[in-house]
Parts: C-alpha cells; structure tokens; sequence
C-alpha cells in the first residue's frame, strides 16, 4: 500500500485527490495537511466525505511527512514547494507538485511570469514534466519530483501536440482561446469568485500575460524542435468544471499547394494517441464538449479544417480538477509506482 | 456475470444505470433498449461513453429481451411496463420497473393520480416496493418484480420514516415542502424545460397535485400502521441533480408536557439507520445539502427541533438519478441476485 | 429634485439603488458612501455604471451627508445606523434604512435574534415599517425614519396577509418555506458563497433561527390582531435573484364545515390587492416563478387550496433587490416626498 | 405615436422587443403575432407581461398587418419574411428584419449558407444593413426595409471595425472567437438546448460553418475595402444573455518596424466610437464582461497589445437580445422615425 500525504487537501485540486484516492487499490491517504484547517475533522470541511474520511486535518510540516509517507503530493500556491523541498526530503520521498514551481526550466522565465524569486532551482533539472501521454517514457520508480502540468496546459499542449511534433502547422500562427470552469479559480475568498459575480456572465481575464503562456510555450517547443510564441487567452465560465481549448493555426500546405486531408491529419492524431486510454480522438464531425469529461481523467479532442482560410481549428475538452490537477497528478503516481496507469482513474464521465 | 438489459436507456434515469454498471463487478449490460435511437451508437447519444460501451440501441421488445437476460431495468413512461408485463416474461426475467407502474397497491389511487388504467393490476400485490433500507427483507433471489420508488418519496419517506415509525410525530401535521434538480424532468424535449426557462429561476409545481404524494402517504401509513394524508410540494432548482425535502411536523410531547430533546430524536434515527451504509445522518447542527450527495447513492439527514412551534424540521438530501433512480435500482438488483448490496454503488460524491 | 446620498452604495441592495434611481425623473445621488472604496470611481466597482456614473466613492460621513441630501438610504449591516443615529440627523435629513435596525418594535426581540445591543432604541417608536401596501398610509411627507422590510418578509407577509387579516386561517399552522437567489447573501467575500460552493446545490440555511423569522412574526401578528408564532424556513438557491415563499396554513372551514372555495379566497386577495399596482394576484391555476418578477418590483402571488388535506398553500415570489430591497425603498421614498409611487418603478421583468 | 406590429413576438427576441417597447414613448405595439398562440393571451405566454400587456396573439397576417401598423418587426425564421415579402407591403410599411434575409447582398452567399432559396432577391439592394454605428446615415424616413444584424455579427464587427477601417490590422489574420448566452438559441423545445444539456458545459459548435461568418465578412470587407475571409467560432455558454467576442489579429507595424503604441490604438478607437452614445470603450487594462452590458443596449469594448506575437487582441460584449437583436431594431425604428436615437433604450444595465 502506497502511504500517500497531502499538503493542501482542502483546496478544490486537493479534494479531488481526497475522491479519486478513496476508491484506488494500492493507494491510501494518511496525512491530510491544510494549514488553515488544523485539527478539524477533514469531513467537516467538505461534508462529501463524511463517514468516508475520519482524518483529521493537520498541519503541513513536510518534514515529518516525509518520514511517514511513500509520496506527498503538494497542491499549494506558487513558491511554496520551491520555498521549503530539500535534497533530504527528496531522498525519502517521492514528491508530486501540482504547484508550477518546477514545471518551466528556465528560471529567469519563472520568475518573470510569476513575479517571484525561485528558492530552489537546483531540483528544476531534475523535475519532470509529468504529462504522461508525452513524457511517460521518463517516469518510473528512480522519479523523485513530478511537475504535474497546468490545467489549461495539459488541454492546450494535448490538443494541439501530434501536428507540432509532425510539422503539420505553422507554430507561429498558433492561437489558444480557452475556457474554464471555476473551480479553476481555487477556494479562495475572494468578490470575483463570488456566486453572483461569476454567474450570468462570460469574460477573458490574463489576456497576453496568463501564466500558462510559458509553460505552453516551452513543452510545445520541445515538440517543434524550435522556439514557440503563441497567443493565449483564457476565458471563465459560469460552471464549476471543465476546460475546452479552440486552437488556430494555419496548415502547411502539401508540395502540390494542397491542403493536408481530414484523413492525414486524423492518421496523425491516431499515431500518437491511438493506444492511449485518457485520450479520445472523436468521430469526424463530432466536437468536445466538457460535459462529456466530466468527473473523468479523459481528454476529448477533434478538429476542422477550413479550406477557405487554410487553417486548422483543433479542440480539447478534459476536467480541469481531474486531467488538469488531481487525475494526472494520481497517474504521475502510478507510473512512478508501478501500478497499472489506469488505477483509480477509471472514472466514467458523468452526466448530467 | 449477471446479465442486464435496460429498456429506456436514453433517458437520463437509463443513462445513470449505464454510468454505475459500467463499474459494476458482477453485471453487464448486453441490452441498450431505446426506441428513439434503434441502430444508433449508444454513445453517439451520450458521448461521455464513447470508447465505453461500443454497443448499438436496440428497440424495446421485452419478449425476445426476456430470453437473454437476467434483469431488466424499465426506465420507461408510466403505464408502458404495465401494458406489457407478462406472467411468461415474469417466469423468465427478473424486472426492476423504475416507473410508478407498481409502486401503489391500490389500484383505484393509481388511477385516480396517474389518469390512466392500469393493464396489468394482478402484478400489483407481488411487487416490492424496493426502498432497500426498509424493504430489504423482503428482497432476495425469489423476487421477481421490483417497483423502484420515485425520486422525491425515497427522499421523503426515508427522511421522516423513523419518526412516523415511532410515532415521535402526529403525522397529521407533517408537510413535505422538496426541490428538485432538473435532471428529474427528463430528457423530453419540452418548452419548461429549456435552459432559459429553467435557470435563473425557482417556481413550486404539481401543487397539491403530485403523483409522488399518493407514495408518500401509502409508506408512511405502512410506518404510521394508519391513514396518512399529507401536503407535498415540489420545486424546481435550476441545477442538473439532487433533490432536497425539508418536512415539518409536531413533535408528540412527552407525559410531562416536554418535547423530545435532540439526544431522544437522535436515538431514533440512529436506531433505524445507525447501520445503514448509505445513509448519513449528519452530526448535530451540519444541515444536508446536495452538492454533498452529488453522484453518490447516500442519503443524508439532518433534523431540527424547534421549541417555540413544538415542530421538527427534518431534512434529508439524495441525489435523483443515483438514489432516487439508477442507484437505487442497481442496490435492488444487488439484493435479488445475492451481491453485496454496495457492489458498483462505492460512488464518492463528486464536488465540485 | 430630490438629493440622494447612499450609505453602503457598493453592497447589492446599495447597486441596486443605483440602478433605478438612473431613471428616477425626480431624484438624484449625489453621495456614493462606500467605505471600502472611497475615492475609487464608483463605475469601477460596477463597471455596468461606467459612462452613467462618473462619481467617486465616499466615506460614511452621517452628520456632513445629513447637511447635503434630503435623504439618506442605509444599506449597511446590522448595527450600523442604531450606532450613530441621532435626533440631529434625523431633524435635517429623512432616513430609509436597509438594514433591520428599526424594523423590530421589540428591542428584546431585536437583541435576541440579532445578538448585538441596540443603540439608540429610542426611534424604534416613530420609524415607520416600510411595507408599503400595508403601512401606505403611515408614510408621507411628515415621516423621518422608515424602516424598509427585509427581502423574505416583504415576500412572506404579502403572501399571506389578506387571509391573516381577515382570519381565514388558523395562524398557528402557518409555516413559511421559501427560497432565495444568492445576492440575499451580499457582496462579503466569503467561501460558502463562492460560485463553486453555491452552484448545482440547494440546502436549508438558519432552520428555526432565521432573523427574519420575528419580522414576519410581528407584522402578521398585527393583522391576526394576536401573537403570532411561525416556522419560517429559507433555502439558498444557485440563480441571482429572486425569493419565492411557499406558505402553508390551515384553512378555517365555515360554519357548515365547508372549506372557504377558491372563488371566496380570491375575493379576499382582490380586496386588498386588487388595486395594487405591485402585486399581481396570478390568474386561477398560474403559480408564482420568480423569472417573471426579475428585475422588477412586482409581487406574483397566488394560492392552492388542498380540499384533501384542509390546507391553502399560498405562494409568493418578488426580486430580493428590488421589491425585497432597493426598489420597496425607492417606493417609500416616492411616498415619504409626495412623488408618484411607481416614479422610477416601472421595471419591465426581464426574461430570460 | 408609431404603431407597432411584431410578427414573431413569442420568440426570445421578439420578447424582447415587447420589453423595452414598455417604456418607448413614441411607440405602441398594436399587433403580437404568434402562429404557435393564436388567441392566447400574450400574458399567458410571458408571464412577466402579466397586467403590463392584454392584448391576445393573432395570426401573421402581413398583408393586413401592413394596413395597420406604421413599422413591422419580424422575428422569424430564415426565409420566411423572404417568402413573403411584396412591393406593396413595402409601400405601405416600414419592416425591420431580424432575419438574415436581407443581411448579405451577394444572394449565392446567401444561399450557401443558408441552404434555400432566396424568394425576394429584388429587396436586398434596398435593404439597409441597420448596425447603426456605421450605416447611420443610410437610415432615415425614407428607409423602407433594415436588414437588422445578427447578435455575433453586431459584436465581431463594432469590436474590430476601426482597425479594419484604419488598416492598424492584417485582415488575413483577422480570427473571431466568441461565446453566447444560450437564448441566442431561441425558445424552440430540441434536445440540445434543454437545461441539463446546457448546463455545467461548454462547447463550440458551427466551426468553420457557422452562418455568421459571412456576414462578418462582408461588413468587414465593407470597411477594408477588399475582399476579407476569417475564421470564426461560436460557443455556447451556461448563461441566458450576453455575447463576447475575442478577435484576434496581427497588428501592421509602421515604417520604423514598430508596433502601434496603446495610445495610438486608443485613438482610432476614440475617433470612430467616442461619441456614441452605446459604445463604450473601457478604460485601458479593464476587460469587458457580458454581465456589465446585461440588459443594456451598450457594447463594451477593450484590447490588448501583445508586444511578443505582435498580435492585438479584441474584445467586446454585449447582450445577444438588445443590441444584438431587440435593442438595435428599436435603434434602427428610432433612425427611420426621426425619433431620439436612445428612446426606449436607456436601459440601465442590471448586475447581479
């Protein structure tokens, strides 16, 4: 049995490792860390869990923890992981960070995007990008710390990943809207994430400057092969969960001035994520809707091509608090342990 | 393996049934019946199972389904099952009607609430009324035929049927004042149920008209060992599940003109439910709420007394479609064939 | 032109105030106090007022405003004004209070359910409870305080009030159960009102302890001529605005046994309001949604009469903002300066 | 006074028009035409109208309809008012479309992407295409038939129109991404707009085909003085109102290889927008929101340079029912009587 801690198990990513964990098989919390409910009982502040969970909630000291735990995962603000890990920590446990802090290896790019000095840049290197479907090949039982992917990066990178890596489109004329439920937001209290001020409305916020831009940047770059610059432009949704990426680019036209076909593109998509569970390329014509991931670790993902403006339009759907946080952070951990990659993840969508 | 056919798949009761079966250890859908898709892809109508169930829809012919079957789930119109139920389809199927075909024994109250003849009353006294936390007894490998109870009345009745039970209540006093989600109006496409009708409002229906009220009143006088006529008013919630009934009643005072005090009405629930898996009656002052049941088969209960009325207020939350539909049947469906009773109901509430 | 300051103009009620008195022909705001914004441009807090409202935020200064505006509309927490009122104020200035301050004759009972001390009982006496349809002719130019009803008791007492005033029910089997639409709950940042915590949920809140329990309590007390004890039950509903109150109550049968008949209550309704402009008693057979007061300051209401159980069930629905809050006010304020009622008050509902 | 006849007045739209033609001074609506209610009282249909309009639905007469009244707005399908529309109807009646039957000038566009034939192609030379803020001079007494804009069209081109028109933009890069509120779907009972449907989902639908596109297109040719071709994408929203679009395009930079300045930007937008009265651009850094133009007649507009694409980024909002339907047809009847331009539409926008 994998003796898991949490640091941060009651903000909205923290829960859902609370659900998804209760029912996988090798797996079982002992530490419930959240700092700003100590020592009350954990069902008390999420009564979903009440006679599930008998926990009470403790504090986040990530030292001991390590000495108890086979892995911690970290669901805190920015800075705070990179603030306190250490190489004694990290030879005693694995750890699993929800956080960004070890998610873009350049440190001065970091630091711009986030605003704030990185404490430990030494692990950076070391830190693997654990989206699984890309990186699965460099996670295993030597892994020690996971940077586990960005909501909206894990949809925008999956959406758009096997034509960038096959040079199918022009990268530079890559533009990601998105949108996002709220729970995306976090459980903090504050006026704008307030019922009646999320409610009855649509907006963009963090246009040009959201912090997912980077991050974006840096894992599809890897797959071009060059630098990558992209527009980015989350959006909220008046919904608690789910994320959807509509993504432009213009196609490389074939030597005979053509446009690739619906059947190359498709052959392509197939190539990469033919074999893959969490990820479901649908049937022509058939476009993602979040509803459809709900509740689930999967990644919905279809696209049009437009021959009138030569462009591509290639759509993602997943749950942002499953494949976007807790799902993937638990199929990180998987991987990492050996179990089977679908363990605990086989959540079927549910709807309505 | 048991093998199940659903006859109504389509519609959101018969969807949930595909949602929990699909974890099910011991059953497997082979029989997706739904009249309006015949051919179609099961998940072509609900994409959140695409790669899930491969499986076409079928027509509803409960003969022919009769013979490959063990269980038929009936997530059909009133009256369909009672047109059509037969002594040789009894003889060779088991069958789970989530319609109120069976539910009330007598058959002129039927009649009168529902506005149509009932075809097949000689089925009537032979039904179960499968609200397993009371009935389970009369539950097991011999029954053949299960009336699942309705959405609001599982609610209701489980709510407030200790109370009536013990006679801690005059029930001539109680009202039953509930809301629903809207996934309790079905998949029909109706006007009042558009998203722009139902969301930013909140309307009582049915008033004094409900078809539940009839079964409300026919358990609870079983529990009151008496006639209980009640008023129960639904509401609708511009929210997808879950459904809340708040009941109100004059608690019987004591020989010394006391009212029962909190520790006395407790001992009471926890007598009837104390060992109740799935339900949960909350601790002292933690009032139920929905979103805590939401996906999940629970039942959560809370009460209050209020000594200036000499009224209790009890509360009880269920999520419709799981126990207030397809949870609850699949629960049935564990009892008559021998499962464990929570075999494919380990369903964590989902939040957000 | 009539001189408007407002104290607490960025809580709802206070925007809301905003919002009608734009198309208000004989009033104008010229304070904007908000003490959590001063010197911020009020339209950046409320960026529907960008080009309508050019004004800054200002501070809560009572005495200095007392001098500037003919009257002052507080929409402040409880407390807040019975701290600072003064016979000085109150002789320059006319005052329509938000808050529940002056609404409790009782100032046992206001301390009781309140739990705050109250400051300056001594205008409890001479401020007027605002319910217009009923105090209509307390309220004239000679009125200094009003004392402007809460969102569910404007809703609640309406509802029932011909029937108690003309003692057609038995009032001590009347309970009140209704629901409300998240902006009840203010601005205040605080978790159990995020988007995530209130969407897809419906639950109880304040069972038996709910402070506007004695305010219904005191003013059908008055109608029914006798003390008045009643349970009053609200509910949290994920829209943004609107309260409907679902009232049960015994109906008082007539000297042969008989039930009053529908034609004989309706008689009643229409006596008190058959000449009111804001409430619209429905046709026979329409119930009360809230979607169709949205926005406006109409109160729907209609009843059913339950021959089963001897019962009426009277339903009553208005916007918490507007006939519940800032509209109810405007309309005291018409009264209070000899305008036309309806001045500013000809809100269309907007639907969807 | 003009006397007014709307033949869809059931629809959403058409709704709307019956709600903001309430407080319109100059204007009587004398004719609800409605196939689906004949004879039923408009009331019964929008209960908020409930005392505020007696008159029943009649049939969809045009001819005696055009006898009648001074201006008809048709809020009908595609190809109805096409089908029916004559000369003499015309020479007696002004008509206000809300249809896109006479939106595009060019019929085989027309009929491509609307798949049917245009039966009256000899009025669409007449036709003014009515957004307000650009043809405001085209509009007057003379003006016998308004093509009145779509809800996307309206918001994709006001957001992007002097950049086009300045030639700040590369057109070729021009994509819109936008998102609706779900009454822009219209009240008919289908499957996919029903509340669970919607609900707790995002989507994007019409990709690469949505009939709006060339409309956008032609208007935005209009103003580039060429041929332009974009891609845009709908969503649809878990909200009732409210459109936004967010427009994306590389910015021309000037002869020193420099991108325009925010200020230079600012300017253009000034130039064209700075006195009218229902656009607003927002102050630098503020982004728009659908909820802050809810009920209005404005559109919110802002952008953001994005110094590292070299892209600016576009946004506007405004709901889908006034500006994007109801408020711009009464706008174009306001041009077409000579009446103020904001009669009717001072609607102050209505938050939370």
């Amino acid at each position: 049995m994998i003796k898991v801690g949490i640091i941060g198990a009651t903000g909205y990513a923290g829960a859902e490792l609370v659900r998804i964990l209760q029912n996988h098989k090798e797996a079982q919390i002992v530490w419930y860390g959240s700092r700003s409910y100590i020592d009350k009982k954990y069902s008390s502040v999420y009564q979903n869990m009440f006679k599930l969970v008998e926990n009470l909630c403790q504090d986040d000291n990530l030292e001991e923890l390590a000495k108890q735990v086979d892995v911690i995962f970290t669901a805190t603000p920015q800075g705070y992981l990179a603030g306190i890990l250490t190489e004694d920590i990290l030879s005693q446990v694995k750890v699993i960070d929800l956080s960004a802090d070890y998610r873009i290896k350049d440190v001065a790019t970091y630091e711009k995007w986030y605003g704030i000095e990185h404490k430990s840049p030494q692990f950076i290197e070391e830190a693997v990008y654990g989206l699984c479907e890309i990186n699965r090949d460099k996670i295993d039982k030597d892994t020690r710390l996971i940077a586990n992917p960005g909501c909206y990066t894990t949809c925008s990178i999956l959406t758009a990943y096997p034509l960038v890596k096959e040079g199918l489109i022009d990268v530079d004329t890559l533009i990601v809207d998105a949108a996002s439920g709220t729970s995306g937001a976090g459980r903090g209290a504050k006026v704008p994430n307030l019922f009646c001020e999320v409610n009855e409305s649509f907006k963009a916020y963090g246009v040009a400057s959201h912090r997912h831009t980077p991050e974006i940047e840096e894992q599809l770059g890897y797959a071009a092969n060059r630098e990558v610059t992209i527009n980015f432009t989350p959006h909220l949704v008046p919904m608690n969960r789910g994320i959807l990426a509509t993504e432009y680019a213009t196609l490389k036209r074939k030597a005979d001035g053509s446009l690739p076909t619906y059947e190359e593109v498709k052959a392509v998509y197939d190539k990469y994520y033919g074999q893959e569970y969490f990820i479901r390329v649908l049937e022509k014509g058939v476009l993602p809707e979040t509803k459809w991931v709900e509740g689930s670790n999967y990644v919905d993902i279809n696209f049009v091509i437009d021959e009138r403006t030569g462009r591509i339009i290639m759509l993602g759907a997943i749950d942002n608090l499953v494949k976007g946080a807790a799902g993937q952070a638990v199929q990180n951990m998987n991987l990492m342990f050996g179990c089977k990659e679908q363990e605990g993840l086989n959540l079927v969508p549910c709807f309505p």
